[in-house]
């Protein structure tokens, strides 16, 4: 393989994919398609739809599942890295299946460098020995969908803004920030925070599904938990976003 | 005017249209384009290219200039304020332009959410009793632009990230952070920070007079200001965007 194309595919919307996503596509000889397991089958089904909407030339697809992390791996650390190995020689298979002077294409989800591997085991990929080049395609993200969605921007005037996690919020409110967006939230962890607090939450934003609840911390907590539980049970699987907001 | 279309356009390369960007220019009976003065007329091109190449009806241009803030206003909260009821009035005029029935689509850089005051100003004319739909389509923005350029990730695995301004970083680096991006810097503030920090920089990323450096920041820093004069004088003005990481 000569090039792999590592597409930013949007956040569920296969209207997200931007032109240079579709040249790109259109460039591949084959085009890598994960999928996370069972729960992330609507996830796998998204990807599909921008292959057989935007692809317009005969190109090879071929899918693949990436295991979960080891959750009886104690470190949080070793588990990241021993994920990483494993995908990394999943991948290191799946290239080889490209024609020697042909491109890849890979799809990932929102942007591939916001909360995503894909970069890090590609270089682990290279420096092992395999030799291709890695183009990036940016994508829209779950961030952007989110503010679109809702029609507000992300930052306030020429204030910062802080990108985190559930993980890393627990552990306590960025020093002087007034906008924090928080991802990657598996516990609820908004539902301990300042009630004072403004949240524009989101699950599944810019799918069919998408569920919109914004407002009051202490007023809409309770709201926001009970439709993603409810959420969750209806679809398998729930992913949410959401920015918080002090109000001056 | 039903509905105003606020469409993300990304950040030079006109292939950083969405599809969904592309389907609501093309929902518009008119576009707006806003232009900045002499030294934004490349930016006020990539509109145009972008109009030119994905509208593919009839549509009305209406073309906009919008003025620089006046500097000779001490305050930096009244000065933006008076700025944008400046830039409040001119859209009101604008959209009465707009059938009553139709929709306007206005092109804005980037994403809609970051660092842009369109939706901001856009409720203000809300408020002043203009009445139509705002529908935020996200866009490509400079950090994505940043970060696929030099195909790396945003963020270390699991880390937050901070989003900031130059004025703001000035006032020091935020506490914890390891990974700081940094835009609207007209005063090179990298120059005085840590040189241990890796920066990667970009002027016009995404454009055809893309320049890229990184490195150790006390190693580069001076090529990256020799470089940042030398495109402001060549092409009359320079945009510019950079990430700064702690190396563990
Ligand atoms: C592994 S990260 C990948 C982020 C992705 N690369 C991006 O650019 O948005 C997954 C997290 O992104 C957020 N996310 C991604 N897509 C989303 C969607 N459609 N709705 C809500 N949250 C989403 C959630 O916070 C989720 O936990
Ligand atoms: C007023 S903000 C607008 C940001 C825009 N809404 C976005 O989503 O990227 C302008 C700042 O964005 C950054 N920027 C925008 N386009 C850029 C480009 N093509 N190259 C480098 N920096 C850019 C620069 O830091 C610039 O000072």
């Amino acid at each position: 393989m000569k090039t792999l194309y590592v597409i930013g595919i949007g956040t569920g919307n296969p209207e997200h994919i931007t032109m240079q996503g579709i040249a790109a596509l259109n460039r591949a000889d084959v085009v890598f398609i994960p999928t996370k397991g069972e729960d992330k089958a609507a996830l796998a089904a998204v990807r599909r739809e921008v292959c057989a909407r935007y692809i317009s030339r005969d190109v090879r697809m071929v899918e693949y599942a990436i295991g979960s992390r080891d959750d009886s791996v104690v470190d949080y650390g070793q588990r990241v890295r021993d994920w990483h190995d494993e995908i990394a020689g999943r991948y290191e298979e799946m290239f080889s299946q490209a024609p020697e002077d042909g491109n890849g294409a890979l799809l990932v989800w929102g942007d591939p460098g916001l909360y995503d591997s894909t970069l890090r085991i590609l270089e682990a990929v290279r420096r092992g020995g395999m030799d291709f080049e890695v183009r990036v395609i940016p994508g829209i993200t779950a961030i952007q969908a989110l503010t679109a969605a809702f029609a507000i921007p992300l930052n306030t005037i020429g204030n910062p803004v802080t990108i985190t996690t559930g993980r890393q919020l627990a552990a306590g409110w960025p020093e002087g920030a007034d906008t924090v967006v928080v991802m990657l939230d598996g516990k609820r962890t908004y539902e301990a925070l300042d009630p004072d607090l403004h949240i524009y939450w989101a699950a599944y934003v810019g799918m069919e599904m998408e569920i919109l609840i914004e407002g009051k911390l202490g007023a809409v907590r309770e709201e926001i938990s009970v439709a993603r539980e409810a959420a969750r049970a209806r679809h398998g699987w729930v992913m949410d976003i959401y920015l918080l907001r002090k109000m001056g």
